[in-house]
């Protein structure tokens, strides 16, 4: 084992570097530390780089009263190399699954499976609270609860999604949003979020799957995931054309994917009355709830971060399916090319990357 | 059987008068003809009076080329006169009650219990679109889905609040807002609706259940039918109560039961991760959504205009009940006191009405 | 329109003749008259025709004081030649599906959608207590809410499916038995409704589907609709090999399909901890339920008859799918054909037929 | 803290002894170790010492090589006097309940709430197949999952019946039987769990709960605890007075709370079409099931374990019930007189023991 590793670390708005760092300890005796074989880059690690989450240098220096900068990423499949005392499920060699939410299992809102919001310092804390996956090692806390073994004979390109992209788009988005066979879906952003709900709303049969995105090279992905419509809402008119799909009804669940008003709206716009609106989008400011028409129409609105709670069965539910789910990796680096991938993935509309994979 | 009947029609914005009309007739074979013996007065009736539904003038003109006024009401208990010919389970001289809400229990949101979205001219008509129980005797469409049979020894004033008023409270605020035994219920209004909320969410025993409102008359009455806690915003610190009642933690369920920006805000704030925003108010307008702040939370809100999908479940649930029910009604009077009933509802500020019955 | 139509006929215990007979009628407001273009022959009717429901004759003679036989079939589409007063959804020249249930829609269990114990003399109906569809017309009560509009697009040989077959499987074996994503599903007994689970089952995406029965010749074509294995009893230990398809655990979901103890059986031996059993099998005799044992599995076990509740969600899931649900059409007859379609279904075992196609 | 303490321990068939056993100490990290303040004795304690688990000592021979009794009891609250390193919810001082179920929240089944099936040695463990809480100081494995801080003002001898009592009704009975409000109930069998289920269906509002029980002081104090019937077999004709309330049609739910062929057959001929049978009782052999008139009837029928997963719930729910829980503990006794809290309960018949409180 070397004495550093190399990792993608944040130090503030646009200043994230690939550089050495000496490598994860165990701290707590429910902690493994997991060598990273195949990871992967999330639009909230973009986020995070452009300077959205200042507080990670403020709890930092609050807790530490320094800051040394946080090495990224919550995705990631690896082998386990050490496992603290506590830590029962798992041991040195294992192959495992790291989720993005860690949790503790004991307190109020994880007996309620509501991992989400852990209230002993669980949740999403991995490349955001405490050091992430974007390196060759990292400390997993809860492990015993937050890792899981991988089968032998998963793909690690299907595997890494486990992680965030598929968990997400299937509880926030699918589980939430109430899909179910013969219905019609609405699906308002394709990037690797909305490509999970698109992946995961197939395991239960919805009878239509409309996909908006302004990027036609998307939609076009979309098409081959399995989207039975697509709209580029800069070409066509979105509600006009879901409405003729629908006879006029408007579709029974829409997803936003998105995380901005004008997404909000085209699912407020065209949601039909008894259906689900799930929020899967990262939102940075209000939006307008139209509740003067909305009030009436017997509509669930959802909003969340992923629980995982999901991950294991949708660990089984990879393993026999058909659905083109590798084809979100579009592009593949190894970790001398951290660097490359980081852009690669800052720059999809050009690069016109989905996801990312970097290997070990 | 007299020639005509009293009622209290709307013409237009304050321009409501008690006249005498024609009887109604059996206009489709599947109509009951229902002579009133009990009924009562709605908040929405006044919101009709206050000139908030002039659809109802135009549908009106556009369907039968005049106007000649609307009967309002869509509660009440009665005796069936008459049915069509294909009407099965009532004969005249059953004792029924009169649901809000009528449905043809064919269509695609019939056969989803989304009877508040009838398909073929069902849902809110009573008093809306067609004439309703504010008169002697009143036509019931789709009289075997709409009616039911009263047993013997339910309390007439008790029974008249399931038109509406404890279904509405029960499907839109308690089923949607998922209240549960130990749970920390906020109820933000302590009108009729409010306070059949409150009624109906004990019969599934949370722990806490506050109600706001800014009349202490009111906060009184819902003290005596089951608040654990109430607030009155014009002198206290909603926010601060709750916090101090919830540890800090906030509620698990809030429903609003008024219809305002203001009102809705009050349950955003309150509502702890993984809890409920129930929505049964009438809104006038859009209210901000804060999904920067409420993304993460996983929410559930709600909306919707009652089903009446479970009454026959409360009519059996009130019968063996040690709840208040019959306390909701603070006023009495008799067929030729409609004008004076329809006073005092009007004016329930001063005359301290939470809902007024009317006898034949 | 001729005076007299050829019908399949049910006179006693193997006394079943094709005859001509009067065209019915319209009795009620609420039935309509449909012209049959397609129907099939379900094991329900056979079992008739063997004897087992001589309640058919008795309950004739004790309402009409005569037996003139019974049309046998409760599955079909066709065109709407007439209907009743009340009928509102419907009019002559509709091309409909006739479900196998028939549903006043206002009893306590149709209010439930509990359609199968409708208590206005709904549920299953036809071919049993009134004549069927195995005839060119049949009277449908009910109409409003027992049809169907079928889709101009949609396959008739898919159509006819959705009277039966296809929602028995889906309501009593995939839904009962809460298949999803990634679960371990056994289905024992491939003939028609064993096939209905097989095929909706896949709308729910589970892991594994495993298949028991004793005819090759049906476990080769429940391969062919996506049984994920197979086991011939007869060959082959049962126990064994789902124990090693599931890592000794047993399988989340046990589907019985025939109705014999020893299937039962064979569901009861093979349930994982917190697993469901759903019954879908007519049963003529008690089994042992070895509590002794499975009381503290924390198991549920469901039973029942098909409420066609999800009919229409079916129609609408069928449409955009890719299961060879027409497959299920094994052998193709006309309306002069009759009789022998009859012997064809009545010999399965030797015609190899899983379903026949009656055309007019 | 002694060397010493005394507990109640089981040495084989008919051998309890009250003897001096050494003190438990931490064995794994995320053990704790409690002083028992208050415990009760269990209808499975009895069964224990009447010999029906001799797996107690072959496992513990198997394991060990040795067999040197078990202290029994699952039930107890007390104050944390150690914790392994691992444990990070709770620290000596602490006052906790003790939950009969122990788990380690990390296994599949765990992960689905089903902990009484854990995989990794939890699940009702204590004073089975590890020494339990009859006894001065018990060791708690999985501690921070297993122990609930309890609230500084519920009473004490509510709060001992969290451990088992009420949960087990509660989820095995009510939760799993989907009693609500308006539904009608009938409990089979009085003893401790049936009363747990009677008091925690009460949280429902159920309109009916009809109690049956041989013991007419049992059934006597079912009436004060809120059953609105009962009935004694030995007296009356039970199926006979359930459809004279329930106009001949059955009930909703029938919880079996006994464990006996005759109480499950009680349920099953009572239950209506649609209904729920949900068995609570430990049961030693095999029941009638008559799925040749029951096949029909679209029933769902459970099993199982309690998981303790709705303890915490249920712990915020009695504090503001005004439900007669305490009521439940009729003898109470101290810790030198534990021999003499055995024999009244084990002589429940003449002593009218329905649980007894032991307080250190």
């Amino acid at each position: 084992m070397t004495q550093t590793m190399s990792a993608l670390t944040y130090y503030g708005a646009n200043d994230v570097r690939v550089e050495q760092r000496p490598l994860p300890e165990i701290l707590e005796p429910t902690d493994a530390i997991v060598r990273i074989t195949t990871t992967t880059i999330c639009g909230t690690d973009l986020g995070i780089a452009h300077g959205k989450n200042p507080e990670i240098e403020s709890v930092a220096r609050e807790k530490t009263g320094e800051w040394t900068g946080r090495i990224l990423g919550h995705e990631g499949i690896g082998v386990v190399e050490a496992v603290g005392s506590a830590v029962t499920a798992f041991e040195p060699g294992d192959k495992v699954l790291v989720s993005c939410v860690s949790r503790c299992g004991s307190c109020e809102n994880c007996q309620k499976q509501l991992y989400s919001h852990c209230q002993n310092g669980g949740s999403w804390i991995l490349g955001y609270m405490i050091d992430g996956t974007l390196a060759e090692y990292v400390r997993t806390p809860f492990a015993d609860n937050s890792l899981y073994h991988l089968p032998e004979d998963l793909d690690k390109e299907v595997a890494v999604f486990l992680s965030d992209a598929l968990p997400t788009g299937h509880e926030i988005g699918v589980q939430y949003g109430e899909v179910a066979p013969g219905k019609d879906v609405l699906i308002v952003g394709a990037g690797p979020v909305g490509m999970g709900v698109l992946l995961t709303s197939q395991f239960y049969s919805p009878s239509t799957i409309i996909v908006v995105d302004f990027d036609d090279n998307r939609l076009e992905m979309a098409k081959t995931m399995g989207a039975t419509h697509t709209v580029n809402p800069s070409k066509d008119d979105v509600d006009a054309i879901v409405a003729d799909i629908t006879d006029g009804r408007g579709v029974d669940t829409a997803i936003e994917a998105v995380g901005l008003p004008a997404t909000w709206k085209t699912c407020s716009d065209n949601i039909k009355e008894g259906g689900n609106i799930a929020v899967v989008g990262v939102h940075g400011k209000p939006v307008d709830f139209e509740l003067q028409s909305m009030w009436i129409k017997n509509l669930k609105i959802t909003t969340g971060l992923v629980n995982a709670n999901t991950t294991g069965m949708l660990m089984k539910a990879v393993q026999n399916s058909h659905l083109p789910i590798k084809s979100l990796a579009t592009h593949h680096f190894t970790w001398d090319q951290l660097e490359e991938a980081w852009d690669t993935f800052s720059n999809a509309a050009e690069s016109k990357a989905m996801k990312v994979i970097i290997d070990a």
